[in-house]
């Protein structure tokens, strides 16, 4: 690191927040992708002002500036492409306020998702998204990724939640976007232009969220299937039923297997699972809606159909739902997991297709996800030492990408675009979109030093 | 109209379709704001393609143009201020698509949203944001000002169904944002970027919609107060209670007056009345959440707490709720309407608040509007052609806006900003997102041509 930078940003953090060891250095190179790449140093920072200095310092240097909450990401958006300073925003970590009657909580980058969905659960409330790495994962990178999870077909992502942000550019300079009000439409968007932006533009330093008093009664139930078309099929007539499940999930043949050679749960090993999920504040209200899904299970040739009879069971069928990405990874050396999404009425399409790819280059494929809104997880897995496997694997996605785009789809439905889907930006995306968002980048950051080199922005 | 132009765009969409008749400039000259001003000729549009070859001709020749729906809005955004072409998008009025399965629709911007609505009934569907306009405003106009409603606190608003646009660049160019999958985070959130843009950006030729299954069990209910404070605690309250009402409305005591002159419905003229609606997929889960709507009402000194025993009553309840603007524009010659928006647990500030400005100048104010969300509209009602009258409307509203930015709220909740705020954008919003708004609107709009003199973006 230049001798001047290096004295400069511990001038501003201090000596104990500076680092630039080699086993810092290491962990700062990877997120949950495949992608590395190393940073010169790292620093942890506490205030919005330092993050400003740090900015600053970083301009005049021209040097990169990557932000890092818990390096949970899917899709390299937290490696260190160019080198430069990790500015690591985890001890930016409280819950500033919340306020029940304003229905908002206000919240640093750095807050665990699940510690402020425990903060809010006194109150009644929650904070919908709910990432499959809630536990671990920043309420910052939740807003740089758009995060989702399993609630999304009912309850929208992180988008649908953010209110206001305070945000500081590259330049040092500090901004507030949105409105602390339910509702605002003063000006441009420019809350919603940083959600999902994966820390390109300027650094989220502050977050309003807005939040929803959590039902309290639930139901579940599920179904298998001998054919991934009868799966699909009911997957399309739930969306007719005139009610939307608050889960909708749908586990494929090599997913169910894993999850049997892993835990005790002895899933049927069949083609397609549905799992499904009705919500509501009284027991009749979820029972109405599971009425209309347990109906259409049952009209689409469903091997088996069953309702949790107790919250165990329930538990049991999310436990084993929850374990699919884990046990997968057990499986192979390497895996990767894709986020391809199509609207709904094309998820048969898109099954068979996962299907037809794998067989293709005789690829492992495990597929599960979130089918009510049309978002399923191919996670690919292969021997990653094995230079014609990983050959295999860069070519199978490749062919899903450009599969979901052929469907009416997008690369990515809440994992972000990051290093690893860069390169198919423009298979969704037309020139003058592509010219637009790079626009964008170069009037918030016109030397380039936010996260460079991520989501295509350079062409 | 200079020569050249009119024959241009007289070749673009024929001779019937361009006008530049005095009488239909004069009905270009204003919308449903105080503001007027005349634009050179009109032309309707049929095609994407047609808005391009305008836009291109526009920047040739660097004239203005301004987009147009019907005209409902209330700011002023659809005034010609600097003369130039009126794009009149209301023959663009063909629903594409309507793709349940998908959950969503596809229109053109000037589909009129109660057509919308039509068209998804049949399938127990709806597209929630509910602007009091809906039976005249057009679908585009909900996406240039991010339209609300009275459904704002449960459902959101326009912003949050708006899956994908095509818009055509001022240049000409075309280009498509978003997905028409439920859920993407593939680059910049362009698409979010031009809901509430007002025209300024680029001509939305294309909307697609992301739709809901219609509950359909409601309960409605109805307490009056004595007092501003016992309403605003009230609904304070009511955010603490777990549950959220469909609606939560709030009638001043101006308001209830004026419904009563011109009406029969005689509602009791109290300061404040509340109005509430429920709404699930079964009674028991309406009736649930009104229990806790009740509980509220009766525990906060209220003069009267009734709950609608039948459609018809209920029905008649909001059709008081609804009348309100329509009566309140007849008590005196002129009248602004403001869309001032505040965290509910600002409420009784903001009443207190309007009713000392009003005695301050001796105005009268009449205030209803979404107390579940925040959003009043005082409706300042005055005599125009008494110039001192004038003045104090204007000194009131800078009050007003005064307010609710001390109040941590916001200029307009879902008006916009248009011409009348314009001048308030810098109390709202910080020197940077201002400089960021504005460099946003040239990388678009570089010749600003489109709708300008709005949103303070020339500053």
């Amino acid at each position: 690191m230049d001798k001047e930078i290096k004295e400069g940003l511990v001038s501003i953090v201090g000596e104990g927040n500076y680092t630039d060891h080699l086993i810092d250095m290491v962990s700062y190179s990877y997120d949950a992708s495949e992608h590395r790449a190393r940073p010169a140093c790292g620093v942890w920072v506490k205030k919005p002002e330092q993050v400003s200095e740090i900015l600053r310092l970083a301009t005049r240097k021209l040097v990169p500036v990557i932000p890092r909450g818990a390096g949970t990401g899917l899709s390299g958006m937290a490696v260190p492409l160019r080198g430069g300073i990790v500015l690591d925003l985890s001890h930016m970590n409280r819950i500033l306020d919340v306020r029940i009657e304003d229905r908002l909580a206000i919240v640093q980058p750095g807050v665990i998702y699940d510690d402020l969905q425990r903060a809010l659960k006194p109150h009644g409330f929650f904070f919908p998204p709910d990432p499959a790495s809630g536990k671990v994962c920043t309420l910052g990178g939740n807003v740089s990724t758009n995060a989702g999870g399993m609630k999304g077909a009912k309850y929208g992502t992180t988008r649908d939640y953010v209110l206001a942000l305070q945000i500081v550019l590259p330049d040092g300079r500090m901004m507030r976007t949105g409105s602390k009000a339910m509702k605002s439409v003063s000006g441009y968007d420019l809350t919603r232009l940083f959600v999902g932006s994966e820390g390109t533009l300027g650094i989220v330093t502050e977050i309003t969220l807005k939040i929803n008093p959590e039902p309290t009664a639930h139901s579940t139930a599920m179904a298998t299937f001998d054919s991934l078309e009868d799966a699909g099929k009911t997957v399309i007539e739930i969306m007719h039923s005139g009610i939307i499940p608050s889960v909708l999930e749908i586990l494929g043949r090599h997913t169910l297997q894993a999850i049997n050679q892993n835990t005790e749960l002895n899933l049927p090993e069949v083609d397609a699972m549905l799992l499904a999920e009705t919500d509501g504040y009284t027991q009749t209200e979820t029972d109405y809606q599971m009425q209309k899904v347990l109906e259409v299970f049952r009209k689409n040739k469903p091997k088996e159909v069953a309702q949790a009879a107790s919250e165990q069971e329930a538990a049991d069928l999310w436990k084993a739902r929850k374990s699919a990405y884990a046990v997968l990874a057990r499986i192979k050396t390497h895996f990767v997991i894709e986020d391809v999404t199509v609207p709904m009425g094309k998820i048969v399409d898109l099954l068979k297709g996962i299907e037809a790819i794998a067989e293709k280059h005789s690829l492992m494929i495990a597929t599960y996800g979130h089918a009510g809104d049309g978002n399923l997880h191919p996670q690919i897995l292969y021997d990653g030492d094995d230079g014609h496997e990983a050959e295999k694997v860069e070519e199978a996605s490749a062919e899903l990408f450009q599969l979901a785009i052929d469907l009416g789809g997008t690369l990515t439905g809440e994992h972000g675009i990051g290093l690893s889907k860069a390169p198919f930006m423009t298979l969704e995306h037309d020139p003058v979109a592509m010219e637009m968002m790079r626009s964008i980048k170069r009037v918030f950051d016109p030397n380039n030093i936010l996260n460079p080199g991520k989501m295509a922005l350079e062409g």
